[in-house]
């Protein structure tokens, strides 16, 4: 996925045009990052460590079910579409997501990895994570679909200065090949301008979405000890607990200012 | 769509593997269809008639809805699998619907139709048909995904060689690209082997589906003149009704002969 264009608001873990190219250099895609040594290597060499490669199994793990639930529930909300045109653009993101999906669910059958069995340790979170921000209509489809697009671009690009260069292609590749949300900015702000009132809700509406993700993925971190210590830089690094937090505030500030762009205050 | 493999029964409006061939040859996509003028013209030409025009929007209209319902409906169903494995086949699937929509969205576009406009009267019956017939577990649902993609195969066949050479290429082409449904079928034979009794429901459940989708295939010739004029050969050659009735039964046949084949007394 790719964030948004806001450009009112220019995201501080962006990347330059080229994040998506096929092989990119190591250690650019987030700057804040340190760049490891294992950002130096690629697949073959670094998964020979037993605790990197369970590290991007449940990485890829994670974001294959992430893909797949994402389509489940942007085509269920593509119900909620008031036009045909509207339901179909809700449509492409979930068919989009469906083939990010694909590309993640064939690299894990590729490294000998059984993919339904790299997914089902997150199954449970994502699965609860949409149960508890099902949207009741469609603007909250919309922001929903917005808001999860922004979060997993800026997770796909923190993450992705932490791994190998063949992982990091695919992370990227996938990351750089929608944008489809941007449809979605234009009719809140449209929606928000005609009944200014619906602004309020739907400030509250980000505010739960985000306050849910990251419940969930404090879950996940807890529960899996291989893949957050990747997160924080620690397999090559040394372990970093305050990392993870860092990381986390910067999610929530890059999203906090895409709210105040689209016109919520988050 | 593709039609299954069910080599036991050859498919009587089959055609060559050819079928899909970015330009097959005029009159060859149905045997039982006569070689119209139209069918040996392109687009340019043959929609200077401007009845021809209004069935081919028409067509494109009504198929176009079709596959985005049948993305939505897929998509649905998808919730009901019972592994990660199932759920990511009929996510798949509905997301090769989906495409087919675009394709079939884009070329209203470019033949300078709005696609919504042309979706529209087809959007009640279709809606209808899938309301009707909303899968209560798994295997109705993937006796629907297969039931689905069949008779809409065997629908694009027949239509095919009423068309113009431009507009036969996109249809074929759109019939072509998949076959994702053949998965189902192996899943509905091991359930039928480990468990008799499921064949019974699922049987009534086909019968049900093929009367459903008759029935709203009636509502939607009784409604768009153009569209089924065009359907029996009637635009250049004269119209025939009985045509009609004789189209509906060559696909019911070919939909009886797959439920057998598939271990379902039709």
């Amino acid at each position: 996925m790719r964030s948004m264009e806001t450009p009112e608001t220019p995201d501080p873990t962006s990347v330059p045009e080229s994040a998506g190219d096929r092989a990119p250099k190591p250690g650019k895609a987030a700057d804040e990052a340190p760049v490891t040594g294992i950002a130096a290597q690629d697949w073959a060499t670094a998964s020979a460590d037993p605790h990197y490669r369970a590290a991007v199994v449940d990485l890829l793990g994670a974001l294959a079910y992430g893909e797949l639930a994402a389509f489940e529930r942007l085509a269920e909300d593509a119900k909620l579409a008031p036009t045909l045109e509207d339901k179909a653009e809700l449509a492409a993101m979930a068919a989009a997501e469906f083939h990010h999906f694909e590309r993640l669910r064939d690299r894990l059958a590729e490294i000998g990895e059984a993919p339904n069995k790299a997914m089902l340790p997150f199954k449970a979170a994502l699965d609860d994570f949409h149960r508890q921000t099902a949207p009741s209509d469609w603007l909250e489809g919309l922001v929903k679909a917005y808001v999860g697009d922004s979060i997993a671009s800026d997770f796909y690009r923190e993450v992705a200065a932490r791994l190998d260069t063949d992982t990091r292609t695919l992370v990227l590749a996938v990351l750089d090949d929608t944008g489809h949300a941007s449809f979605a900015v234009e009719k809140v702000r449209a929606a928000i301008a005609a009944e200014p009132r619906v602004g309020g809700r739907l400030a509250l509406w980000a505010r739960r979405l985000m306050g849910e993700a990251l419940s969930q993925a404090q879950r996940v971190v807890a529960d899996r000890d291989a893949l957050s210590t990747m997160l924080v830089g620690g397999v090559a690094d040394g372990f970093d607990l305050a990392e993870v937090g860092r990381m986390f505030s910067r999610i929530t500030e890059a999203h906090t200012k895409r709210m105040a762009a689209l016109g919520l205050a988050a």
